[in-house]
């Protein structure tokens, strides 16, 4: 986690937090990203049916693909919140671009926190003069560590990556912790570039990165209303946008997955509650479909979890949520290991159980579950099941 | 909870339980079920692809639609045991019905417990013979003890039927606690009736209820590899058997609902660790199908039933499970419910959340959301997830 604290933001973006009280006094609670000049915008949201209302707006503006500010708040996910929470939303940005003189059809907002209560307008609106007086003072990690929720640390990742002989940035920083599931629940990122790129190539790239990362961590299997990715890139690196054809699209992708990757990783290890990150191999199968949904079906189930935290190697439990995964396979073919410690072979315990269980005390745990029916695999990252999961979740409102 | 001391067996049946210290010692966890004449038998077991070795064995031999004995063991899933459990529950049959004086053939086993270890046959086998020297000594309620896993209580329900001058009884046990999910997971189920019935009229009795009860549970969403449901009915009351025309049929019919209801209610009050009953009911649905998906997807939400554990009327929650349902609904339609307080009209919050808290704090609690969009509805049983249902699975095997 130290590497985070060292996050570089890219070249050409400027950042500003402020505390609004909206939850609880004393935290900064509002962040602001700004690119010094208009940037291609592309993004990923929900798929929950109930989208909050900063979601519904992002979705409608980022059909321009341009955009040069992103206002976030913690605290309030200002969903299930109707006509007032769209209204409420679009002031705050038409607001904050006022003040930066700016269009107001170049600003998003995302928010973050508890549903169906409406944003507290009394306590946001006078906060944004200071949040704008403050542009430039805070960095990119001030940004982060705003829009924490439950988190128990900011998670921020960057990579540099060569442009001819320019070096250029991928900067991400996300939120997470609970409410991770399939197609990436509560979760807020933010992903800023100074390399130039065209807006189909950044959109596919978000898109195809997000389902490689994102969608594939799962804490508790609930998926929220609130969701979003957005990245921004203003080309102050000068280069020429990078398109289908360009020679550093390779490159350029690399370093968004990586990037997305980290933060991924960082998000399922901060799980709430979690004292492991756990990822669920599966190998071996027919093809991709299978695999992500077996790894999804072991990686979801709260027997597995908690035998993980328990560190008992209950393999029985991987078996049993195989079994009702949905998909076929054949018990007799399928082995399982924790870290390197093969505890099934050939659908038959070896006898290795409290081997495994040794293996199981470490921070980082791979399972691995090769069904030895194809070459098919898929990694899936999770955390174990703990008390605290329900002590957060249980006092979250109270 | 305490009716189910009280539970009375139907005529005909005896029954014996032993200790076999299969898992440890000093408990009874092995129980023998007798009917004194040829059964007609019928059953309902798990969709798990993964089956336990007494599963596959019930299941080829209830193609006969006749028994006499059901042998049970707790302690031991002997699942995941490969050609061995196999021949180790064979083994078991054969030995217990020579002892009985009657054909292998007619002798059911059904297990639970641990999955991967081959069952601890050289304790097992010389228990046989007390189990079957015992016979006639233990009581209903005494089978019902000995199959307790994680169960905190015994599960036992019966209702009696009039059939002409006579009054039948129909009488279950169960056990439950974890693992219980869609499709009745590592649950097992006895039924008994003294009332005659028909073989094809019992078999879609039998599956139509649990369609009803056992299928309408979830605890956490797994589901396990050895659930069976198992119906004798042994016509010790000298009736016409019940056909499907015959004038019994409907009071028989309740009385089978009725008892497999009553052991859902009790197995999900004692989910593992749970503090509450939880009844998610689901109305104003275009159709029953709708109405089920987003009752399972609320009722499986650990973020939702850690809200009701904290006695928090966390609504965003549900509303967020029912976005990722699934389901076609208009948030803005929609109305949420904890017991009598409406906390959400039209997709809004109506500000009774803390009234809602009150209401929650009751041992049995029923959620309501009207979809407004038809008049189907459907109720699950569930209960809050709370620290212990953790503590008792870190801890299952260790």
């Amino acid at each position: 986690m130290d590497d985070t604290k060292r996050v570089i933001a890219p070249k050409g973006f400027r950042f500003a937090t402020t505390g609004a009280a909206i939850k609880r006094q004393g935290r900064k609670d509002i962040g602001l990203i700004l690119s010094d000049t208009v940037a291609v915008v592309a993004g990923a949201f929900t798929t929950n049916r109930v989208k909050a209302a900063p979601v519904r707006l992002c979705m409608q503006k980022i059909k321009t693909g341009k955009g040069r500010a992103i206002i976030v708040n913690s605290g309030n996910a200002n969903a299930c919140t109707g006509k007032q929470g769209m209204a409420d939303a679009r002031k705050i940005l038409s607001l904050v671009s006022k003040k930066l003189g700016m269009p107001a059809s170049l600003a998003y907002m995302s928010s973050t926190g508890v549903i169906g209560t409406p944003l507290p307008m009394e306590k946001i609106v006078p906060a944004l003069d200071s949040l704008v007086e403050e542009m430039g003072r805070s960095s990119l990690a001030d940004v982060a560590a705003s829009i924490m929720t439950t988190d128990t640390f900011p998670k921020m990742v960057h990579k540099r990556v060569k442009i001819g002989n320019s070096i250029g940035t991928v900067s991400g920083i996300c939120k997470g912790a609970g409410m991770i599931a399939p197609n990436m629940a509560t979760m807020l990122c933010f992903l800023l570039t100074d390399i130039a790129v065209q807006g189909k190539t950044l959109d596919r790239t978000v898109k195809n990165s997000v389902a490689k990362s994102f969608n594939r961590i799962t804490i508790d299997g609930d998926m929220s209303t609130n969701d979003t990715v957005l990245m921004m890139s203003n080309g102050a690196l000068g280069n020429e946008p990078i398109g289908p054809a360009s020679e550093y699209r390779n490159a350029f992708v690399d370093a968004v997955e990586e990037v997305l990757y980290g933060l991924s990783r960082l998000v399922a290890k901060d799980g709430e509650g979690a004292t492991k990150l756990v990822e669920v191999v599966v190998k071996g199968a027919a093809n991709e479909a299978v695999a992500l949904r077996a790894a999804m079906a072991v990686a979801n189930s709260s027997l597995v979890k908690t035998a993980i935290y328990g560190n008992d190697a209950n393999w029985g439990r991987i078996m049993a949520a195989l079994g009702y995964s949905g998909i076929r396979f054949t018990e007799e073919k399928t082995d399982i290991s924790f870290g390197n410690v093969k505890v099934v072979k050939k659908g038959l315990a070896t006898g290795r159980d409290d081997e495994a269980a040794r293996v199981m005390k470490s921070k980082e745990l791979r399972v691995t579950i090769d069904l030895h029916a194809g070459s098919a695999s898929v990694n899936v990252l999770t955390c174990d099941l703990t008390e605290d999961y329900i002590r957060i979740n249980a006092e979250y409102r109270t």
